[in-house]
Parts: C-alpha cells; structure tokens; sequence
C-alpha cells in the first residue's frame, strides 16, 4: 500500500425529505446565493422545497450554470456575490452546478484573474463557503473538493482541486433524482463507473480492501444500473444508484493505491471539442484505452475479469477481452454509444486532441506516465 | 436503504514515517498533553518519534491510561490540564488510550459530574481539540466519535458518542505496530470483523453496495488475519489490517442501514466483571449469538455464508450453520478462544449478566430490540 492522506468533511443529509434540513446547515444570517442550472430544479419541485426550507432568510438567485459550467458565465456570479456581499453558496443541481459554485467560492475572493486557479493551479487562499443541493448522481462533486471547468473562449475544460471547496454539506434526496431523463441517468451510471476504473484499474500494490471497496461499487453499479432505467421511480434503486456515484469520487478507494485518469484527459478534449456529454466520451475512450493498455494493467485486468465479470474460464488474454467487451456491452446497455462515429466525430479529431494534449505538456498520461501522443492515437483510432 | 446523516471529519495520515507529520497538524503554540498507556511506546521507539516530532513545543506527558479505560485515571489527567491550561491532546496507543483520551477531551470543561456524560448522555458543549497516533490497530477509535470508558468502582463498562471528540488528526504507522504482542494482533482482527459484523448482520434493507462493503472487510480480515499473525513485521500484510479496523467503525458501513450491537453490550458486561479483553468476549458472544437469532437474521446469515465464506451447497440451515462454524473458527485460528470456560469464567455470570443489562434497561438488544433477558442467558448458555 502507499501512503496516503484522507480527509474528507462532507456531511452528507442522505433520504427522502432531506432538503429540509438545509435550514439549519446554512449559519443563521448567512446572505445566500442559490446557483442552479437550466431551470429543471423549477419544474420538479426541487426548488420550491429548497425556498421553502430557507422561506424569509437573504437569498439571491443566479441560473443558467450550463453543463460542462463556463467561466464566462461562472464570472458574472463572481461579480454578483461581490456586488452583494454575499456569503454562502447553495448549489442545487448535478455536477455542473457543483463545480461551477466551488469556482465561484474559490474566485471571489482571488487576487488576479480566476482562470488561474484552473489553468496554473494558483493557490487559493479562503473560500466562500458552500452546501450543495444534488439532483443527478453522476460525479461525486457532492462530496469532494474537485471541479471541472470549461473556457469557452479557447475551448479548454480543466481541472481544479482546492481543500476550502469541499461542501459543508450535501444533500442527497434520491427522489429529487425521478424527474431525470435516461440519458442523463445513463450519463451518471458510466460516469460513476469509470471514475471507480480509473482509481482501480492500474497495477496491483498489495491493497486488497481498496481493490474489494473498488469492485463492490462496480458490481453495484452492474446490478443496479439497468434496473433504475427500466423502474426510473423505483426509490431504493435509485437510492443505491446515488451513494455509489459519490462514493467512486470521494477519495475513499483512491486512498494508498495509484490512479490512472488517462480517460478522463483525453474525453475533456473531446467534450471541449465537440461539445460531446462527458460520460459519452469516457464510454468512447475507455474500452479502446483498455485494449491500448491491456499489457501494463494486465493483472488488474485478470482481477477485473474474474470478479466483477464473473470470467472464469478461457486463456488469460481471452479473459482480458471478454471483460473489455463487457465493459463496453455493459456501457451501450445503459445507453451510451461506445464509438466516436456514433456521435459524429470523425477521423481528423484524432490528431487534433494528441496534439492538444501534448500542447498543454500532458503526455504521458495514466498511472505510469506511459501514454504517449502515438497511444493517444491509437485509442482514438481504436474508438473510431 | 434508510435516511442517514454521514459525517466524519478526520484525517488521516497513513504510513511510514507520518509520525513527523503531527507537527503541522497541531496548532501553533498549542499546549499540548502527551496521553498514553502502559509504556510500551517508550520501548518501541514511538514516544521518540513523536517527542522529535514536537521538540521545543510545552509537552506535558500522562501516562498509565489502562486497557478499559477508567474513569477514575482519567479524572487525574482532566484535573492536569485544567491545572496546567492545556488547550490540545495528543493520544498516543491504542483504543483505550483514544477513547481515554477522548473521554479527557469532553470532561475538561464540562460542569458538573464528568461520569454523567457516559452514564447518563449528558450533552457535552465543548471539548478540548485532540489528535492521535495509533499504535494498535482493532477498535476504529482513531475515525469516529464513540468511546468506552470503565468506571472501576461500580464495575460499570459503558460508551458514550459525541461529535466534538473526533480526532482533528489520525497518524495510521503500520510500522508502530511490529513490537505488538500475537494476542494483541488476534484481538484486534476479532475486535475490527465482529463492528463490522454488527452493522452488517441484521436484515436487508436493499443497500446492496453498503453489504458489499462490509464483505469487503470481513474478506479482507480473514485473507490478511491469520498472515499477519505469521509475519508480524510484513509492512503490507499490517497495512491492510490497519486500514480494515479503520473502516470497519468510522460509520461508513452502517450508513442507512440497520445496527445490531448486541454482542459489544453483551460482552462489555463480561469486561466489567472478568476483566476479560474486550475482543476475547466478542469472541466468546458472537457465534452463540448469531446460534439464537439464525431465524431473524436468516437471510443476511444466507447472504454471508455464500459471499464471504464462500459456501454454496448444502440446505439454507445447513449453510448458516456451516457459517457460524467458520467464523468460531477464525477466532480459535486467530488465537481466541470462543467459551466462556476457556477464561475460567463459570455460569454464575450467565444470570448477573442478563440481570445487569436489565437493570441498566437495555433489553431488548439487537437492531429488533427484540433480545430479551431470557435470551441473553440463552446465548451465554450456549458460550459455556
């Protein structure tokens, strides 16, 4: 095992009627921002409960936080907390939402321009405190100090991480989760997914709890993935839909084992490019990737096939393939096109996204640093 | 899956050499207590690690905490620090030290009689910051907010929770625990499967990932269990014990589901008048007790039987009572023995126990609360 450091101070309000409780998380006096996205918390009630959770206290509004959050659009909140002295952030709403209020709260206070925190990796020096509202189980930004942001301007989606951004507290009602779409629950399945690979899927270090936390989200997520979009309303489906999605991204199953994210950095391209959902692209890029890499996680991958999969028989380099295979089986099952044609992109993408990355000095990516420009390529041209 | 509330805000810094760290961790110009137990880090070379760690910064030492913690030692470190104006505490040992110490912690500046806070819940306000080196890994002490403390006069075992005594800090050194005693280890891979038994063995819930969890544990324990005890200086092999007491009772695994407890308050009355190990009576209790209750746990008993022992065949009571062996099994293997006469403890005890619970009004026990004082007797009939 590596060492490692674990802290994580979320409370999590985990159930049905939850939102009420928000009154007495948020301190007495508090000047609020409710943030929120595209207006969808208005038509399932989910904003209604939140006003009345925090009916006669100082609440200001700010809507319109796109997916993949803008910091164009980020930096008029940032304008609005300053020019009202505002003092806690109430994000309601999925993951954009999220990272998009933990880059507000990392900004106002920030001397210099605030796409550095992103972009440079500035440190940030205090926070406007922030709780959280979620509404689509997906990313995990309820309970860790990560957000994703996208420049529109230059097409960029990076990366930021800051211990002053962790929710004070999240609230997770599995109902406020009925009124989602099935791609967008697809979407939340394949993401909790594949950040559960990333943390897993790299070379054994001798930390077999972590492997078996690790595997237990995945089977979970096998089991109860399909049938919380056959029953969308089925409220304890969708419960166990939820606690994995936040548990494959709060530092748990990271803690003392090497992390891959060779996925991730490449699908941000794609979305950066294409405008593409992200669960898409890590559906797209992931089985290739496993193909590419198939030598260097080869233990991992035996262990994946034979535990999550069930694969016991064949030679090793079958197994191998029958649990990629399954793995994107599994990914088109809920939903998501594993092909980059699926979705329009064509070959002249491929070059243009190594050579982004190599641009940006992100070569080589994944747990050894291994993945070079030509893999890149190859992944992509294996996800064709 | 139950509405639950997680929250659980220490950190933890795991691995060799993190000992050096508790100097940034502990506030500046904090007046510290030294709190530890019987001296054995004196000999094993942690009390110097954690005295260089600290050189220069007020130091004020209390030693001779005991196993079972009692109230009576304690009182004489609250009165140091009150005397001495010390405004942090660093517990350094194992669980009793923690819980000691955490004890310490609520008492200092509570008004009125500091027993109340354990015997009687009295709310605790606030209580002096504290952080810990864990040299012992079994209880969980070093994540969560319980404790158990001993008042010795009246024979009383009894636990108490509160928020404000979590650890600010946990130092998890695998290395710290090489010069412990074989019967230490044994206990503490008892003490960490059987708080993971507690918040797993009950009745389904429908909270697939939070049973995958606590599976994952108990495999865990018993892969890596009986290796440590023969490789007591294997650095991995101890890690992974160390983190599964951890997680084993940092309130992770009984996040919304249904808890038992049954067996700790059993087995904290035989502590109380036997002055057995605390691991040895959960030992002596669990198999007897999962014997009395097969036909309420049944399917959970079903479920661990094929997940954890990996028994397939047989009819459903032939395989949970298969489980049950197994798991006496593992505690004989692991050095405890699982009868009350293997401690010289007669049946006299059978009848003071259950009426001590009585009069205490804890019956019925178990996550029915349907264990009644005749079936206490039962269970400590069948651990004769």
């Amino acid at each position: 095992m590596q060492n490692f450091q674990f802290y994580n101070p979320v409370r999590i309000l985990f159930g049905k009627g939850q939102i009420a409780a928000i009154a007495r998380e948020i301190p007495a006096g508090a000047r609020i921002l409710l943030t929120y996205g595209g207006g969808s918390i208005k038509a399932n009630g989910v904003y209604d409960q939140v006003k009345a959770a925090l009916a006669g206290r100082p609440l200001f509004e700010f809507g319109g936080i796109q997916p993949n959050p803008r910091l164009e659009t980020l930096l008029r909140a940032v304008e609005l907390v300053r020019k009202e002295g505002l003092d806690f952030l109430l994000a309601v709403g999925g993951g954009s939402v999220l990272d998009g209020t933990k880059f507000i709260a990392a900004a106002v206070h920030f001397q210099g321009n605030p796409w550095d925190i992103v972009a440079k990796a500035a440190p940030v020096r205090t926070a406007v405190p922030l709780g959280a509202v979620l509404t689509l189980p997906a990313t995990g930004s309820e309970m860790n100090c990560f957000a994703v942001i996208t420049k529109w301007e230059t097409r960029e989606k990076l990366p930021f991480e800051c211990p002053l951004v962790y929710p004070r507290f999240s609230v997770l009602d599995p109902e406020t989760t009925f009124s989602l779409s099935l791609r967008q629950i697809g979407n939340g399945i394949v993401d909790a997914f594949v950040h559960t690979i990333e943390q897993y899927m790299t070379y054994p270090v001798n930390a077999p709890l972590q492997d078996r936390l690790a595997e237990s989200i995945l089977q979970t997520l096998i089991e109860e993935g399909p049938k919380t979009l056959a029953h969308p309303r089925d409220y304890d489906v969708r419960a166990n839909l939820m606690w994995c999605a936040t548990l494959a991204l709060n530092g748990l199953i990271a803690a003392g084992v090497p992390q891959d994210w060779a996925t991730h950095m490449i699908g941000h391209e794609l979305t950066a490019l294409h405008d593409l959902d992200h669960a898409q692209t890590l559906a797209v890029v992931l089985p290739a990737l496993l193909e590419v890499k198939r030598d260097t996680k080869r233990a991992k991958l035996l262990q994946y096939a034979e535990r999550v999969w069930k694969i016991h028989s064949g030679q090793p380099e079958e197994r191998i393939s029958a649990a990629i295979a399954r793995t994107r089986g599994f990914f088109e099952q809920v939903g998501l096109p594993t092909r980059l044609s699926a979705y329009g992109v064509g070959p002249d993408t491929i070059l243009l996204v190594a050579d982004r990355l190599q641009r940006r000095g992100w070569v080589g990516l994944g747990e050894r640093a291994d993945i070079t420009p030509a893999q890149v390529r190859e992944i992509l041209e294996r996800s064709a």
